[in-house]
């Protein structure tokens, strides 16, 4: 089985940061190797990911809110249409072995709580001190802070590792 | 169509007051003739509220994220079996008029943002200042704090009379 | 916990046969002390069955493959709003204690299958001959046949009060 | 976008001449370079397609009814984990091009049944006369059928390549 990173964030109300984050991610997951897995949407975060991996001949797999191709990312390989909306965003979750938040809204921020509820780690990348706190509180040990998609991609290696995280202070951890 | 409330809250992880805050809040939604609707399972805010409810005579539907009675509130009146887990947090809020938000867990969080995602109003009972910080910037006018069952009731009967909430500080909102 | 029987059949489809039994099996079903659920649509044998229930004073739950009050039939109670389409008619079979489908399409049969699957007993009503000879081989000793709305409401008290069905000829299977 | 195939069966139930045709539909797939996706368990049909795509070099998807990694196919590359048990069958129908239903069950007529409540065209592989005749009299046009894998392979192309398959008697459909 292969390893799915997933990464999340806004859709229509992306910033500009956090499309040019997003494409860097999605770009430094398939140079790793690692399947991307995203909301699958031709906007905003899920867009930019699926074309920074495609830059880099990764593999994009696409969890569509829809039962149709409207709306999907031209950068998405295999898309998986569940006709289900937001309800989607717990699949989105469960098939990644760790997500990246990249950035913040209401489907983001459903999406860190559902991972956060199945016992994922997640990587919290451009968050403000505001989702710091809520969600290091809220997920204690499994909630991350990467300050650059370099360190998301270090905190992705070593959770998937399965070193000792809780235990020492890892790098990106100091802000929250 | 009638109307239903929405009380979404911690299970195993419920405190005392937040365990009776539900179940004042199951009492008033009865006795108010609306219907409460939780996530059905017989633990912490789901199952007080149940209580609480059947307490005044109400009606109580329990959405529940298993495929049979294991688990089950047994003051849920009406059972409606998803079989999908936490996913089922999707509709919880999609068929809430309004949602009442008492305590905190990644399970609660994530109803919340679904609820923002669908653009549904969530009022906050007994929530942490973080919490609130939170929520009232990623929900704007939609998100609410109540410091008691009555002001949460006051403000389910503001959002329901479509009055202009957003133009003035309603009850409850001054220490958001 | 209250008892809740669920009618299943064709929406725009649905033949004048069809409604006109889907309202009498909604009102005997109400008659009964019992609750319909539907899949909630404003149109064929849901809108009927629900109308039937309302005409005796029953209570009536619809699970709508929407999120929102678009389509849905004037006659339901509760709506529960899955915005998942017709995934939701795994929700429509598991939380019914018996299914009485009513007339033939291809949702009614996934509802069907999907019954047959989680080991749920299914009557049909007003089924042609190719229905009943698929169904009760898929479905073996869980399916039954009923020729007037009042044959298929015996069949559910039978059920429901867990007589030995499978050992002896029940009303109503003859034709099968 | 790729295009995806998707391989439905019995699982437990499967016989072996079912696990045989799987095994042979799932190695012509990879063949076409079409990605296989199935219900991801590690047990008849599902299980079987798999091994025989991997066997090919093929790309496989799986849709699990679960939350983890307990009873998926050692040969499913990209596992999507919904937790929404056969609610998940319209997630595979939805997400594939065509689907081929290899052998019969109460979850297979589910996915045949919701494939054509979504408009999909159904191939039926290794189908007995009853499972024939109601299906082609639910689905009209969608529904064919197929006596071979290599039938079945020849009727996946007519389908992609959007042939008036309805205008003539193709191959493999005198049967029915």
């Amino acid at each position: 089985m292969k390893i799915v990173i997933g990464v999340m964030g806004p859709g229509d109300r992306a910033s500009k940061t956090e499309i040019k984050l997003a494409c860097e991610i999605g770009q430094l997951i398939a140079q790793n190797d690692w399947i991307l897995l995203t909301g699958g949407r031709n906007t905003g975060v899920m867009d930019a990911a699926n074309k920074g991996a495609k830059a880099a001949n990764g593999l994009t797999v696409g969890i569509l809110p829809s039962d149709r191709s409207v709306g999907i990312s031209e950068a998405v390989d295999i898309a998986i249409f569940t006709d289900m909306g937001n309800a989607r965003n717990n699949i989105n979750v469960l098939s990644s072995n760790v997500i990246i938040a990249c950035g913040m809204g209401a489907g983001t921020a459903s999406e860190i709580a559902l991972a956060l509820k199945a016992n994922k780690q997640v990587i919290l990348l451009n968050a403000e001190r505001e989702s710091q706190v809520f969600f290091q509180k809220l997920g204690a040990n499994n909630v991350f802070v990467a300050r650059t998609p370099e360190q998301a991609i270090d905190l992705v290696k070593e959770i998937l590792s399965n070193s000792p995280l809780k235990d020492r202070s890892p790098i990106g951890m100091q802000d929250s």
